[in-house]
């Protein structure tokens, strides 16, 4: 089935990963480093995220192993010593990795993971880990905001047509019911992920009869007990009037029709008339369902103006993030060997050493402000809640993998305790995120260290 | 290392092509049936597409069988027939697949691929063919822009930590040299698909090592004949007088550098001055190259202002596609049992029958129209070329996978005859696409039976 299987995601990694790896062990640089991943400032019409990605990233940090084909493959380079060849045969992820959970609410320039390894292991783990880290934080942020924007509809993921390939597809269907979708057409999602699948016909369906009316026959035949009929392929209104037509048909044989799926035109009016035909027949249970280029922005406007679709599909916008299709992350050296390092030269310098990342709540438990501290320093206040976890050590879990629908299901009451200006889909207010002073202190002097040494200042 | 391997890829469908089979397998609709797969219209800025997915596609037909577990899966969803199930269990591809070559520039509307084959066989695998033409031809008509802007510089992927997913970046690495990039960062992207891979160093290698130029030196050291120094993590331009010293190191024992890179900061007045220093200092050869949010717009402005880069690292924007993430594709049934078909309701009714795309040149050579035509036509000029090959028959590939690095050079050919003002970064104008006479007249024939039979017109 996977005709390069023969390579390991080992390999998933840049070439100056490896190549950094051969000069640090060449020089004797070997000891412990701290990585910290996060998200700088925000994209536009970006006030929050809802991190993502970890699973995958403890996955491959346990399996990481390169295979023979994957040293065959490095040594065809002619670039590696034999010996260091050697070395990355044996190498493992032993470090330690803090994180947040898969489903935290969280905001610019927080650290949301950290990684403390020998440099070696946690340098060639970082492509991998951006991608993942980046990629499913961007599409379950997304995937919030229509949730959001849905106000208690059903949402379902149609998106695995048109994502940026099939691990995107797998990873959009799983963040988006990790941030409140009912369910995903992905069949392979649902099979991996124990995600509910839903799905019944498409266009080409109702043309390959000889009409509608038959073809939809033909599917509730099939599905006596399942047919959301698409009425929109030749004239929608007249589709509905066929679907209540097959209704009765299902009525008098015992079973309902679950309801109709419109897919284009006019989505707010065809919703209003389908909903009052179906009304007028009636047919008050059988759902009007929407579907055709819909984002967090076209569903906050049909909601808004009252049009009685019971749910909504998702697709491409919301499967490719298509208003904000990554985020500017970063994984970031902070310390090496115990000193705490930063980059310089762009316009605002790094925060320097292991951090944690505390949140404060107001008195009715939401959301007030987080601190970005040093590891080593105490909460800001009693009641703070650590953000960061550890979740492995020496290169093993600490504790296995949390169920998809456990971190769904917090994601849900941790979203709510969100106060409302902050998740406005447009112009949203900045969340307070402060820099401790100690933090402050030390980029103060870390920065000044650097000054004197590179720029003989 | 693949946790959910024993799943297979027939499952990556939207689960109501699997509800349409059994309905269709249950009223006996099991005839021939054609979809035809293309590009509706342009995003933004686009005014030709580079198509590519086809690899991935005939790869998927032919390995196309549903596991055990694939099937266990499917009893578990308690949607199905045992009978069916027992059918799907069987199912291959035995239908034919005509299409353009991997590289050919195309543009809005033509059908890039036919799937013609048992209706069931080839509507279970449009969602797999839809995910990977769309997606690989999104980036690589992004890559085919910004090697267009480079005018001859060399460009080299560097996408991998971003790109949406882990398959993106295997396919922009892929389509990237596809479109004529020089090399990828993404070293399991050089073993799968033999790219050249390129790479040197991070910032967090410089911040490892107690100061910048014991870095330089450390890497040097490992790779006296390889070495691009990155010179902006603390001041880019002492930067570069450090990675002067150790050229100058390296020269006495023999070597050379080979480059500096610029990551961050005013590239244009940065590469300058790193230019004229390293030219003053006697390193003429040395190059100076840039990365850096980079995309076609920025490459294009550099070049524009004859700013010294010998090339460009591009990744996040040009892999994401970040100015048009996915393009607006469709795979509609055309014909089924013989009879054209087509839907009706959307702005714009589909075109029916299986096609042909023919292109006419100029006498010089150039691209002059297509012709979308029906496939039993005859071409509408001697000298036209037909851009659809048969690819597949009866699920068997006819010509065997042809090499990436014959395809590239075949699409840089290509490109030189497309006519310089298509190719325009923005506000181009539309290159000429045709509909043949016969197919506009079998369009209104079968438009105006569907009116006759679905509207009561």
């Amino acid at each position: 089935m996977n005709r390069y299987s023969q390579f390991s995601d080992a390999l998933f990694t840049d070439l100056y990963e490896l190549t950094m790896a051969q000069a640090y062990w060449r020089a004797g640089v070997t000891d412990q480093a701290t990585f910290s991943l996060f998200f700088r400032g925000y994209p536009r019409n970006r006030s929050y995220y809802v991190f993502a990605g970890l699973e995958a990233i403890l996955n491959h940090l346990e399996d990481f192993q390169f295979t023979g084909a994957d040293i065959d493959y490095l040594r065809t380079l002619d670039r590696f010593d034999e010996e260091f060849i050697e070395y990355l045969a044996e190498l493992r992820f032993t470090g330690d990795v803090r994180s947040m959970k898969e489903g935290t609410v969280c905001f610019g320039d927080e650290p949301v993971l950290e990684v403390r390894g020998p440099i070696i292991e946690a340098q060639i783990a970082e492509t991998f880990l951006l991608n993942q880290a980046t990629f499913q934080s961007t599409v379950a942020t997304k995937a919030s905001r229509v949730v959001h924007a849905a106000a208690g509809r059903s949402v379902v993921d149609f998106a695995a047509r048109r994502t940026q390939g099939t691990d995107a597809a797998m990873k959009v269907a799983r963040t988006g019911y990790l941030a409140g979708y009912h369910a995903t057409s992905n069949v392979k999602a649902g099979a991996v992920y124990g995600i509910p699948v839903v799905g019944t016909m498409a266009h080409s369906f109702i043309m390959a009869f000889d009409s509608e009316i038959e073809a939809f026959r033909a599917y509730t035949h099939a599905f006596p007990d399942y047919a959301t009929l698409l009425v929109d392929t030749y004239d929608t209104l007249r589709g509905v009037r066929n679907a209540i037509e097959v209704g009765r048909e299902l009525e008098s044989e015992g079973h309902v029709l679950r309801g109709v799926r419109i897919d284009s035109g006019d989505l707010a009016h065809l919703g209003r008339e389908a909903r009052k035909i179906l009304d007028e027949e009636g047919f008050k249970d059988v759902g009007v369902f929407a579907s055709g280029g819909l984002d967090e922005y076209e569903v906050d406007r049909l909601v808004r103006d009252g049009t009685p679709f019971e749910g909504y599909g998702v697709g491409t916008k919301a499967g490719t993030s298509a208003d904000a299709p990554y985020l500017d992350s970063a994984y970031k050296l902070v310390e090496y060997a115990g000193r705490p390092v930063l980059k310089l030269s762009s316009k605002k310098q790094s925060l320097p050493g292991c951090k944690q990342v505390y949140r404060t709540y107001t008195s009715d438990g939401s959301y007030d402000r987080d601190t970005i501290s040093l590891v080593s320093e105490e909460a800001p206040s009693m009641s703070a809640k650590p953000l960061l976890e550890n979740v492995m050590t020496e290169g093993a879990r600490i504790n296995g993998s949390p169920a998809l629908n456990d971190l769904r299901d917090e994601h849900a009451r941790e979203f709510t305790r969100v106060p409302a200006r902050y998740k406005a889909l447009q112009s949203a207010p900045r969340y307070p995120v402060e820099v401790s002073q100690r933090l402050k202190e030390l980029q103060r002097e870390v920065v000044r260290e650097v000054r004197d040494r590179e720029l003989g200042e």
